[in-house]
């Protein structure tokens, strides 16, 4: 564990700060990258991969602005900076990469679930999710190609500290501490979440292992979404200012997203996540101190 | 048809070269890309596309090193240049995109022929193939949500002049011309085998045409690799040099390649192309000029 160095891009968003601190509270050395857009100039990306000396690359860094990341053409800007990335890494060392890639790479019209990463069909609906999916194939043959060890993991649904606002889990827990009504949808979507910093938990599990290939980063576990706000209202004291239902049912959702987790527990053999419930206190907990 | 202004790249390549004589043919203005690696240079990407002021772009160059570009690491780089000049056309007013991709980005492994643009798997077994895949699946999806509309040829194979010596039909011809004896495998694998100008003419027909998503470049019809030697040293006149069956049949050859051509005939509405013998006939012809 010693000589391994790892370079972390993304380092200060959502999911990245918490793969941060898991690498560090297992005495990992890590360089973050420089932040976000940064990473689009091709100088910058060469100037952080050799100033870094990495064995290990995690890259999570990628368009994420909220509402509009799902057909924003900068995604291809970002597969174009992922791939020269990892030309750069391997070309300064680096033997192991691994990739952020989407639970929205999967076809999500199919109804067999969980989603497996040997067995479901990957259909991506978005220009996200395309890249995503088209940068991880290439990163996966051009790694066997020259020898670098690549695995990718597909992150599902999260929630957390640092969640931007306008997201399910922090909007409502904000209007919930507020005290303002919470009108939702029937709610009757199925979603597999997890713990934001069980993420970064589960992505330097995977880092440090030697698993190649898809692995979904997932809970294993669906929850009806109206199930999620319940759980938040009961945990804010305010079940009165739920009004479940009151919006319409959006007509393009899929009713269930949840991914199968047997080699993220098996061969990966990450931690054991947070219970739901444990999570969502947590993620209360934290906003009341921001309130503050 | 007169605004079309064409950006064409492998345009001295030996398929780039046939489809810059259909478009010229065809009296549409045509810009030629900087030749072979420039184009993994981001400024000499950027002042082709500027300089070119095109409408069209047909994206051909690509690492095409014979006997290495199956698995040579340079396929992600082309991966990185083909992005970023989409994008850096579409930043120019471009609207229409054909990217050359390949029958290789098909599963070969599949006993179902002749393959298909919308049912068969596409599950490559080689870098070059990821690549292609990759780009093309990024590239369609991109053009969607930028407005850029984009089809990608998968070509097949491909025979007539210009083509290396070290591939199947120059070498053939080159040693019957040579008076040398052609040592062969059995030949009983099947491919689908297509003039290069008639490729030249099917992009050409592709790129004008309106057509967005994959299309194969292919006759639609298998040949035995036999019965394509055997038909050279009948159009040499030297029957009696061939010793088939004289070398291994290769382990992993796949048995039959044929792609199904419903979109190119139809949709496209490609000229015919030659026949077989007629396209050998020709190619014998340049050889036999060429040794002069």
């Amino acid at each position: 564990m010693l000589k391994t160095a790892v370079l972390v891009t993304g380092a200060t968003g959502f999911v990245g700060r918490q793969a941060v601190a898991a690498l560090r509270r297992r005495g990992v050395t890590v360089h973050v990258g420089t932040s976000g857009d940064d990473l689009l100039d091709p100088d910058a990306r060469r100037r952080v991969v050799e100033g870094s000396g990495a064995s290990h690359l995690l890259h999570l860094a990628w368009t994420t602005e909220h509402g509009r990341f799902w057909n924003d053409p900068r995604n291809l800007d970002w597969a174009v900076a992922s791939l020269d990335l990892a030309r750069l890494f391997a070309a300064n060392g680096g033997t192991r990469l691994v990739f952020g890639g989407s639970c929205a790479e999967y076809d999500w019209t199919v109804a067999e679930m969980p989603l497996d990463e040997l067995a479901s069909v990957r259909r991506p609906a978005t220009l996200y999710g395309s890249a995503k999916l088209a940068t991880g194939d290439l990163l996966e043959a051009w790694g066997k190609a020259v020898g670098v060890s690549v695995a990718r993991g597909l992150l599902f649904f999260m929630y957390g500290p640092g969640e931007h606002l306008g997201r399910l889990v922090p909007s409502v827990i904000s209007s919930l501490l507020a005290g303002e009504r919470v009108a939702t949808t029937d709610g009757t979507q199925i979603r597999d979440f997890l713990h934001v910093e069980d993420v970064g938990e589960a992505l330097t599990a995977l880092l440090l292992s030697d698993v190649a290939g898809t692995v979904n980063i997932a809970s294993g576990i669906g929850h009806r979404v109206a199930d999620v706000v319940a759980l938040l209202a009961e945990l804010v004291g305010r079940p009165e200012l739920l009004d479940v239902g009151s919006l319409p049912h959006p007509t393009d959702d899929p009713p269930r997203i949840v991914g199968r987790t047997t080699i993220l527990d098996g061969r990966v053999g990450r931690p054991v996540p947070r219970d739901l419930r444990v999570g969502l206190a947590e993620t209360v907990a934290w906003w009341r101190e921001q309130k503050r």
